[in-house]
């Protein structure tokens, strides 16, 4: 009789673990990775969910609000010294335009533009999966402000999924700078999120970064917790 | 030293191919299901994701596009009968319309509604995730069509992610009806779906039927394949 892989699995950890003098906590059944989890410490994080979103740098900001512009901090982001802007632009692309688009700050060296495969259907570009910061060729779309317009082409992205870790919290975690985890959330919708990119900063919140199409599937709202699976 | 879940079910199953001669393909690392998988054929379906859509009975139909009125066939769908309708209407909520939803047909016992959760955000509903075909209590939307308006408060959901299976494939891959797998999909946005339901029916064609929110979040269209891992 040809035996499944879990059964497979099932049975060895089960041998290991009598074999051992540990006890196995679940009889049968397809087998889950919390059943046999022996070992090191869960990690359950607080998800953010980013909706579509610009950072400028001071050359667009003055293009599109004006010479000398400064962003009013309408409220603070969970990474300190971040904030959602009061000022909103209209992106527009071949397809279609979104209004009401939020600036984050502060300033950044390069302005990029972060939407969801959602947005970008509707404006008509298929952008790539990128890292924030990361730069290169993308589609173009147009910003409207309400003193000018400019248009885009380096960096209209769709974030790639990551976590924020505090860099000592992560390294206690056995987890670094560029590491690859994934994350699964509960409920009903319940996914298991593969090549989430671990970031990591002195002093930064642990949070567990998607955008809006990843947040409606898998039902899960800004903080709500995940589980990070580590490998 | 703490020895990983992964690292510890690698030892284990490596010891038991080499004392058993069989060989393993991967050489540390982190562990997947596929390289330790000795057993059982994999699955692979090709998906379908459905966008949003209305399904009607003849007494809405009636309403909508005027008495005895008969759907006319624009393309049809992957599972033999179905199709998608030329006809289309409007989907109102409280904060928001959707215009040119598609109508499916043939015509059923009961109207049935089917949005995302971002259609429903913008709507402004919060429908529950149900099976096609179950009914209840839901959030209300109105349907406007050239000859009338309805509102529907009984069928309105965001659709349970399912795959679709021929009786008999589904029972030679020791699946039946009611069961829950889950689809792991490629790619650099891959990601696990768990509570995947599988439906069976004869002369059925297998696919995995996800909405648009899925689609986007796996970065993933209509024909592009996903293993189904069992239990």
């Amino acid at each position: 009789m040809a035996v499944t892989q879990d059964e497979l699995i099932y049975q060895l950890v089960k041998q290991y673990m009598q074999t051992s003098g540990q006890t196995i906590t679940a009889e049968p059944g397809p087998l889950t990775e919390r059943q046999v989890a022996p070992a090191s410490e869960p990690i359950r994080l607080s998800t953010g969910v980013s909706n579509r979103h610009v950072h400028l740098n001071r050359h667009d900001l003055d293009e599109l609000f004006g010479e000398g512009y400064e962003l009013k901090e309408d409220k603070p982001l969970s990474q300190a010294g971040m904030f959602a802007a009061s000022e909103t632009v209209i992106l527009a692309g071949p397809k279609g335009a979104l209004t009401g688009v939020r600036i984050l700050g502060p300033l950044r060296r390069n302005t990029q533009i972060e939407i969801s495969f959602t947005d970008a259907r509707h404006l008509g570009v298929v952008p790539p999966v990128m890292q924030s910061g990361e730069t290169g060729k993308t589609p173009e779309l147009t910003l409207i402000g309400p003193k000018g317009t400019i248009t885009n082409n380096n960096a209209v992205m769709v974030p790639w999924r990551h976590v924020h870790m505090e860099a000592d919290r992560a390294a206690a975690w056995g987890l670094k700078d560029g590491d690859i985890v994934k994350a699964r959330t509960l409920g009903e919708r319940s996914v298991v999120f593969e090549n989430v990119i671990v970031r990591t900063g002195k002093g930064w919140i642990n949070e567990f970064h998607i955008d809006t199409d990843e947040g409606n599937t898998a039902n899960i709202r800004t903080g709500d917790i995940v589980e990070i699976i580590r490998g």
